[in-house]
């Protein structure tokens, strides 16, 4: 309840903007992009910076470090408007219509990522620039280590569809070993009360390795123990890359963080 | 020139949309989603169908035959408006800023599809429903024959740069060897006028062959002939999966249709 204050208290404050289909004109508000510089146009944040955010979603927009400063509010916006939520819902529905064809056995299992998945970190961001600062390991840190990270509501949906057709659920996340308690903490909180197993990173193994490495070594030591991955949904490509993605992969929206 | 004044008359027959970021107010009309009925909730179209417009490029939502029947006013104003456009030069962007970083050899190819990629259908399906109908390969054809597609203005900016990188560009598509002439006349009056290959499909090989089966296929005996794929842009994912795929790849938008 304290989480659904804070992010309403947020959407207030982050004003006039309402959502990407808003009647409010921002056509003439200038706001260049920033690695658009040179190209002699004249661009419109609605424009520029949704393309910006469809090249992330499509994988075309690859190893950034930040959200572009000028697409702070674009961001902003999305994220607590109606679009993110609407995107998530889209991917979710994909993947229930997929679910439900398949003859589903007691080894069949559909892997959750966690953060911006499974979680949402948002009321995290929404104070740190909803990802134009850089990622900042000390106070991301303390804001996992409160374990009040609410669900993602569309998430939650599907994984309790999910479990109705009696697929396994496991979360396999980037988080290190030494958050599991807080982890497990939160997910319960959140209203995730069942999993198969929760994977997370034990960094002694995987240090330095990308997270597209440290995935896939994971899910094929699952697959090895005789489950079969029908499913697999994270928001960043390098959840659904490289080796055992899965039968079928789903990429939710996140324009705030990339991690190869 | 025949072609822009086309477009413009369609621009301006579709009315009052403008673009994504457009003042005009949507928000009182319920146009709903066809494929999310039954969830209970009133759909704005400005929210719903870019939902599916991205669940397409992200690639979530697959196998689809034609647009939803309630997107059609959507993805004409799309397409037709600013934002396809800065879509797709966002795309052109980060393949460029990419091409740049690369030490070029004389092997070393670039990969465009045509159709959607190279070339601009838009004029045929401007009357055809923007996907809505499903597809006519006779109407469709009797199109191609014309050879009068325009060049997409991004990817021919793309194709320029990248030959003067001395990069070279093999050209393939799922189009048949029967439309070999059109298609060389075709890509010369869009300005297109040097590639190394221009591969069309042998449909006494690839008959009943999936697009990724046939340009799989295609890419390898390229690379076996001695090039490198260095980079690969089409507007499909089957452009731009399976094997051979190349270094990097690079999806340009369509909403208009899906080939597997």
């Amino acid at each position: 309840m304290r989480m659904k204050v804070f992010v309403f208290v947020l959407a207030v404050s982050v004003g006039a903007w309402q959502c990407e289909g808003s009647e409010h004109g921002h056509e003439n508000q200038i706001f260049p992009l920033r690695m658009k510089t040179g190209s002699g146009g004249h661009y419109i944040p609605e424009v520029s910076c949704q393309s910006w955010r469809v090249g992330v979603e499509a994988h075309n927009v690859v190893e950034w470090k930040t959200v572009p400063a000028d697409c702070e509010g674009y961001v902003g916006n999305y994220m607590l408007g109606k679009q993110y939520r609407s995107d998530s819902k889209t991917v979710c529905h994909e993947a229930f219509s997929y679910a439900k064809t398949l003859n589903i056995t007691s080894r069949d299992i559909w892997v959750f990522d966690v953060d911006e998945t499974t979680l949402s970190n948002l009321p995290y961001y929404a104070h740190h620039g909803f990802g134009v600062e850089p990622y900042n390991a000390t106070t991301s840190d303390e804001w996992v280590e409160v374990g009040e990270a609410p669900a993602l509501p569309e998430s939650l949906k599907l994984y309790k569809k999910l479990l109705s057709l009696g697929i396994k659920i496991v979360f396999l996340t980037g988080r290190p070993l030494n958050q599991k308690a807080v982890t497990v903490t939160n997910l319960k909180i959140a209203g995730y009360h069942k999993w198969e197993k929760l994977i997370l990173k034990d960094t002694s193994i995987y240090h330095g390795k990308t997270a597209v490495t440290y995935k896939s070594s994971e899910r094929k030591k699952v697959e090895k123990e005789g489950y079969k991955i029908i499913g697999n949904i994270g928001d960043q490509w390098s959840d659904i890359l490289g080796t055992n993605t899965g039968q079928r992969t789903f990429k939710l929206p996140d324009p705030m963080y990339y991690i190869s």
